[in-house]
Parts: structure tokens; sequence; C-alpha cells
């Protein structure tokens, strides 16, 4: 049987001394963390980097297949994302809940696992936040706060003609995760004696439950003096990330179909589904990758890190928004690509 | 007729722009707000101050009497509210909004109305935010940034033996209005024909509606060079905060009933529904003033501004928290003081 405290059993303070008793402050410019109004922050020639997500239950998340150690660390992570993003490093966060009464401390506690194993991960304080009652499913927003040199962040609207456009990792493997968790969730609703078929699907279901935010591009950028001339994360899928640089910096560009990484595993089960997996990494989201652009003559710089791969170039805003497919065809990049690319 | 924009005609990024883009930046520290992944700021041997607040409709408002104007503005509130707390000045906000396709794109205007004057009242810049679409009715997340030198904020745990309690305003009229409204909607519920009876009731709805976060005060211990040894806000009544800082800063305290300021309208509303005016000062929440300790040989200093009033004094945490009554009665102030007091 599930052990099971009610949480009027701690009261709101309780609660709150509860859940956040085994983070460590690790930053030296962590001045006042949780247990006042707010967080104090220390920091010296630096700049501070602020992000924050809602993430609603039903509408980012489905709590039936996510288990809330995994949701705890994305929620993390997918604001850490938009701190690397930015060509900074994370160092504190705050994090609000709100839950219904169906959730016991134990299962407050998952998520708070997952939250502390991304903290650690990614040397981060919870330096506050806030906790509510909700008659409306599991709510959670959480704002990351980071810092930076004042000559080194790099925003989205600063690419140049003729920059290389460069992605990290693999892309659209969260979305065949996702794909195929909900074609279980259908199976199982229809008839619960049915054992969900995950076998062999551990890398998707592990980039849609366990995304990573890419510290270690960041790290490989200042070890090696890169500066990118532009930056985002792959939130929402290539397409739209690609279109948001090229809007931000009024140019156009030339994405090649072939140059697209996608993980074999990743292309197996698009096959699988009957999807082309070009589609699902170009409209499909929340790979948290990093898309950004270099100057071409910084092109030696990154051929030594396997986990970048140039996938294109920006080009005049007159030459449009291209993409180039391994058949000879070009396609318009369009924020609904997977319609247009259906038909 | 109300005219009315579907916000899928604009789309999320429209939408961003949309809101966002009558925020003029105010603070040079701003370099970079609304419309990249994060947003930097500068500070130079300054301390950042961060809080967030989660309001949930249903649990923290009602749209049935709250103008979304004035939810806007008192969403922003609340969390500068707790910056000031610091003695620190706000700087900054991050507003993140989740909705359901109830709201029209004129609603969200008027919500963002309401946050637009409130930035501008207290000299704060959006910097960034989040919005999602929604199952679960209107949920507000705001995260708020401050600055203060690294001498200056002040904690809830360092008021010392002896030190005077003081708060500013007075205490209840947020809690009155509340009742009035819960009345007025549940006589409206029973018979729609009925309208609302608030004559000569601005006061109290307006301390529910519009509350207002203690800038002035802040600027008065800055200007007299006052020095609280402890502070925090007043958002879940007197009893409560007064209980914080006795248990952060492990003491006890005495609060003397005929010194909690009441506006004579609060009181007069409280003896209209029948309750005991301190009570309400005790217990009711929201009203967003600053209880904070004071040095005993500071209190000349206070004596010219009439918006603060001495309550009490921390006693020796052997004495216990006791409040003193009128009629030379002592009780145990306790979080739970509603109950204990209307034995």
């Amino acid at each position: 049987m599930e052990n099971r405290t009610e949480i009027s059993i701690l009261g709101e303070f309780g609660l709150i001394d509860h859940l956040t008793k085994n983070f460590e402050i690790q930053n030296v410019s962590t001045v006042v963390g949780v247990g006042d109004d707010a967080a104090v922050i220390d920091h010296f020639g630096k700049q501070t980097i602020v992000t924050t997500d809602l993430l609603l239950e039903g509408i980012h998340f489905d709590l039936m297949y996510t288990p809330l150690k995994h949701l705890g660390y994305k929620a993390v992570i997918v604001n850490l994302s938009d701190v690397y993003a930015m060509n900074a490093t994370p160092t504190q966060i705050t994090i609000s809940i709100g839950f219904s009464n169906r959730f016991s401390v134990e299962a407050l506690d998952e998520f708070y696992e997952g939250v502390y194993i991304a903290c650690e991960k990614h040397g981060v304080d919870l330096v506050g936040g806030d906790t509510s009652s909700s008659d409306k499913g599991f709510i959670i927003s959480v704002a990351a706060i980071g810092e930076v040199s004042p000559d080194k962040f790099v925003k989205r609207s600063t690419a140049q003609k003729g920059d290389l456009i460069c992605v990290s990792g693999d892309l659209g493997g969260a979305f065949l995760g996702l794909t195929l968790m909900e074609r279980e969730k259908k199976i199982f609703l229809e008839n619960p004696k049915v054992q969900p078929d995950l076998e062999n699907e551990d890398y998707i279901v592990g980039r849609l439950l366990k995304p990573e935010a890419r510290k270690d591009i960041i790290e490989f950028f200042a070890k090696n003096d890169i500066m990118p001339t532009s930056m985002m994360d792959i939130s929402d899928g290539l397409s739209s990330e690609v279109l948001h640089l090229c809007k931000q910096s009024n140019l156009g560009c030339r994405i090649y179909e072939e140059k697209i990484p996608i993980h074999d595993l990743a292309r197996k089960a698009a096959f699988k589904f009957g999807l082309d997996p070009t589609v699902c990494a170009l409209n499909g989201g929340e790979d948290y990758e990093l898309i950004f652009t270099l100057k071409q003559e910084d092109y030696d710089k990154i051929t030594l890190n396997e986990e970048i791969a140039v996938v294109g170039y920006m080009a005049e805003l007159e030459e449009g928004t291209k993409l180039l497919t391994k058949g000879g065809n070009t396609f318009d990049i369009t924020a609904q690509g997977w319609n247009a690319f259906n038909k």
C-alpha cells in the first residue's frame, strides 16, 4: 500500500520547509534563498538573466504517462535551456506549484526529487517560489535566473547573411516519444489489460520525458572561444525556430534536409508510425536542443564537436526561407510546415 | 456590443507582441526585455532580488467581481510588495498567464492595462513571460526582480528583543471588502435582478481590488536613514506575519489591540457585518501593508510619518506571543487566531 501523508498535516509553510530542506546553496552569489519574502542574489560586473515558463496539466503534460519525478526534472530543464540559449550560466530558479488534494506529500516529494536532480546537475540554487491549492489540476511555474559577462550574451536578432546555421544533438525524438505515449494511452483506455509496448523505445521516450539542457555546448563555446552570432533553444521544432532567427535578424535561410540530425532510433520509430522523420524534426517540439548561427570563418572550431551539425546558412531576406530536400526539391519553410509538407 | 477579437487570429507570438508593445523600458539596467529567450539585467555592485507568486482563478480571485484591469494591477502589486518587504527597489517583472478561449484579446488587454499601470507607477519593466492556453480557468504567475545595496536588505529573522513592532497603513480592510463582495455575489446568484449595494463601501472594496505596495515607506526609510531590524509584508493578516517574525527571529512579542491601525470605514463595515474589527485586522489577509521592527532609539525617526503605527514590541521567546486587549485581557496569538478569538 502506498504511504500517504495528507498535505494538510504539514500546512503551507511546513510543506515549503519539507520540500526545500534538502536544497543546499551552491553559488556564493545566493545570499538569501528560500524562507524570506524574496531571494537576494549578489552579482559583480555580471549580467543577470531571467526567464520563466508555465506548465499546465492537460496542456503541457499528461500525468497518465509522466512520472512526477520526470516532470519536476523537465520543468527545471526547459527553463535552464532558455538561459543556455542566451550563452549564459543558470544560477538560481524559483518554482511555484498549484495542486489539488489528490496529491499527497509523497507525490510532491517525487516531483521535487526531479527538481533537485536537475538543480544539482546544473549547479543551480532553488531560491524561492509559491505553493497554492488548485481545483484545476497540477500547475507549475518556474523562473530561472542566470549570469553572463556583458559582452557574451547572444540574442536571436543578430545573425548575419552567410552565417552557418548549426544545431546541437538530434531532432524529432521528443515528438516521436509523445506519439508513442499517446498511442499507448489510447490503447490502455480502450483495454486496461493490455500492457504498454515500449520495448526498444527507450530513446524516444527518454527524449520526451527527460530532456537535457545543453550546458555542454555552452561550455564548449567558452572553452574554444566560440561566439555564436545568434542563438535560441529548439522547443517548438526546427521550422518554427529558424523562422524566429530569420524574422528577428531580418534575413532568409537555406536548410538542407540531408543535414538535419535525426537519431537512428527516432528514424526507426518514425517509419514504424508511418511518419516522415524530417517532418518530425521540423515540426515536432520539445527537443530542447540549441540552434545557433556562426561566422563561416569559425567553421573549423566546431568540426571537432560531434554534437554539432551544420544544417544550412542565413541568406538575404529576398531569398526567402527554404528547405532543400534530398530529392532536389525546394519548399518554403513555414510555421505550419507540418500541413504544408504533408500535402 | 462588445468588440471581440479571437486570440487565434493573432497567434501566440502575435499575442505577445500585441500585449507588450506599449511597455517602454524604464531602467537602464534592462539590457534585453521581452522577445528573446530570457531577459538580461545589468547590475553593478547591487544585489538582485527575485520573488514570485502564483494566482489562480477560484482560489485567489473570483472573476465575477474582479475586473480584469484590477486583477492585472493586483497581480503585479502583490509581487512588488514582496520586493519592498526586503527594503529593495523593484526593477523588472515577468508575467506568465494561462487562459481558455472564453477570453478575448480585449479581455487580456484589460488585464495588461492593469499590469502596465502598476509597472509605470513603480518604475518597473516587464521583461518576459509565457502565455499558454488553459482548460483550467485563468492562471497568473508573476516573478519580480529588484535591487538593493548589499548592506541594506532586511530579512525576517533579524529582529532583536525590545525592538518596536510597526505596521504601515491600516489593516482588515481587504478582508471586509472580500466579505462584502462575497455577500453581494450570493445575493446576485439568488436573484440576478438585485443591484449590488456598494454604496459608501468604496474604501473596503478598493482595499480588496486595488491594493497598494508601500513604495512610500521604503522611500521614507531611505530618506530618513532608517534601517528596520526585520521586515515582511502583510499578506495573510497581522497574526500570521507577527508569528513569522517571532519564529524566524527566535523571539516572542507583545501586541496592543488598541494600537492596531484600523480605518474608520473598515470599522463601520465590520460592525455592519457583525464582525470584530480587531479580528479582521489580525486574521484577514491581502492588506499588503508592511510590518517591521525597529530599534527603540529610532522611535523619534518614525513619529513624523502618520502612515506608520507602533503596535507592540519583541519579547523574549519564553514570554510567548501575546495580544493585550483593550479590556485588559491577554490572548495567545495563533495562526488560527480567528477561531480562538471568536470563542
